[in-house]
């Protein structure tokens, strides 16, 4: 085996330079490839080597299946067969390149939803999801749905885990969901304006949104709704901060948030992105607040932009930068302040993945962790 | 005329009740009434009187014509024959109502663009555009573009103006463009997050544009780019604090502010409300900041709101709370900080408003100043 693993950059490097595909034998790290819509399979792949010095490469301990991955699964955001899934993960590092600086060998590892390098001058703004070499996991780059992975600008984009988290499988399981979705929902409630005291309205119960009261609640927000349909996550939103439960739908849940707020919600959080949530949430904001959209925008028509323009509501947020919260979410967790990992509802190996995915795509699973 | 203005209300009311038209005698105040796309008249008719104990009747001294005046004027924002027109006024108090109670008889008042109650939680909050009493000037109700006007909840709207002004007439002058486009550029740099040092960018040419630009300087801002194709106009806004003139249109205008700001401005503010404009506005905003969008939104398709969630990019402001803003740009104007007067390069008697539309169309004058 090891003997195997030394040859192998070399056979990886010959293969790049002639075009010439490696033998099968020489694939052999399993990881999660895109296949076409609802096909997702565990394939042998080559192993990920350092490819340049400010590389390293991980073995993944936790990953997860996201929402957004969900996107691909039933082919509304078309990739090409062959690619890689996976853009949350928890690893160890195992090799390291010549000029990382900050990142050694068998630390702990997290890594947040994009790549950055972390000396551009966006980076330096606190702003690394607009970094210059920014880059997404999955796609024609390494996967975190994997056995291992091969991270670029490591230095910018790795977080080194505290050495306390080891052996507490729990507390490993709670830092996973930092990767992305609560880094998300941290980044919608804090740029949608909650602060101590605020009324806040939460528009789905996916996983982000769950993550979206429980930022909501960790920065003081009083009251706290939340509009969905499926009770088991009615019901985790409570304890994660929800104080009211609203479950009827558009218009009408609209006018609820409104007469129980005497106005709308002085922080609206939408993380869907269809025309319908975005309108949802423009007209269940307050007159003068904000509504952060972090959803990816599915919708070509546009929301009411006339009601935001007369009633002064400002639309924010965005693709989170999660390089930026990481450290400071990632003390919070560790020091128990609060805890994401119940949104972490089905656990699989390797090979569970498909199932992981369609169980998130009916829904029976919240969200899905993944052990390989 | 005492006399017959003694006797006009108890007719006025006497009309009300029987839904009997008045003599053409009595009709005897003048004022700018739309009769169709690009005909405006001015006719005779009923003088204002006090209907409800919170009014007080003005007579104008000084009103304005608005570039959202030209939409209906242009026949896109549709009006009904007989509607009166105007929404920047200021004059003086003739007749007060028996429940008013910081308007005196003799007052000069300036009143914003909006009819706001002063008490309602919107108002009190900052956000008079949001009051559950709001009401437009013009439409069916009294036009600033006239001889006299009722002033609905005269406490809430109007704010009495210093007796200092008396007499200075460049002073007078000055203070109209509070009323509403002054007022306008000033919500649009605050909530787009001018400050000392800031780069804005603000496109185009207009009255409003060039009040964003006076604005962004009296905010502090460093560097001010000016999107405009007219010389006068650009010229203005240089005087205004306008630091970089753009000609370029478009995508080109856009790469040139991107370039010359390494990334896009830290706060752009926007007030046509095109699609194409929001547009340009978006992309040129630096990743992480704020647009202002304070332009009456005609586009019915969605501006480019995927590129607003990767980079970040917050769309805030809207229809400006002037009411609010008033005393502070009022005190502002009175000690010379600030002139917004040199945006009023036209002036006409209330006979002469038919051709100021049509000069604000042609684009010949920038904005019109009626001395009724």
């Amino acid at each position: 085996m090891r003997h195997k693993k030394a040859i192998r950059p070399i056979l990886k490097r010959w293969s790049q330079r002639t075009g010439l595909e490696l033998p099968e034998e020489e694939k052999d790290m399993r990881a999660t490839v895109y296949h076409g819509p609802r096909d997702m399979r565990i394939d042998q792949v080559p192993d990920p080597i350092i490819e340049v010095p400010t590389d390293v490469v991980a073995r993944i301990t936790h990953a997860g299946i996201c929402g957004s991955d969900l996107w691909s699964y039933r082919g509304i955001d078309p990739r090409k067969p062959g690619e890689r899934m996976g853009h949350e993960w928890v690893g160890i590092v195992e090799e390291v390149g010549a000029e990382v600086e900050t990142i050694k060998k068998g630390d702990r590892v997290i890594s947040p939803f994009l790549i950055s390098d972390g000396t551009c001058e966006f980076c330096r703004e606190g702003l690394p999801s607009s970094c210059i070499h920014g880059a997404r996991w999955g796609g024609s780059n390494n996967g975190g749905q994997a056995e291992a992975i091969r991270v670029p600008y490591a230095d910018g984009t790795l977080v080194v885990v505290p050495k306390s988290v080891e052996g507490d499988e729990q507390l490993l399981k709670a830092i996973l969901p930092l990767t992305d979705v609560m880094a998300t929902g941290h980044h919608a409630a804090l740029t949608a304006g909650v602060r101590a005291g605020s009324t806040v309205a939460v528009i789905g119960d996916g996983a982000v949104e769950l993550c979206g009261v429980l930022a909501a609640n960790h920065l003081g927000a009083e009251r706290i709704f939340l509009i969905g349909h499926q009770e088991p996550r009615l019901n985790l939103g409570q304890a994660f901060g929800a104080t009211d439960l609203i479950t009827a739908r558009d218009e009408q849940a609209v006018q609820q948030v409104r007469e129980q707020t005497h106005g709308g919600a002085e922080a609206v959080l939408e993380c869907v992105g269809t025309l319908e949530a975005m309108n949802m949430a423009i007209h269940m904001t307050r007159p003068g607040r904000a509504v952060s959209l972090v959803g990816f925008t599915h919708a070509s028509q546009a929301p009411d932009l006339t009601y935001r323009l007369f009633q002064n509501i400002t639309i924010t947020g965005g693709v989170a930068p999660a390089r930026a919260y990481l450290p400071e979410l990632l003390q919070d967790v560790i020091a128990g302040t609060f805890d994401p990992s119940p949104i972490l509802d089905m656990t699989v190996d390797l090979d569970g993945v498909p199932a992981g995915y369609a169980a998130m795509d009916e829904r029976s699973a919240i969200k899905v962790l993944v052990r390989p």
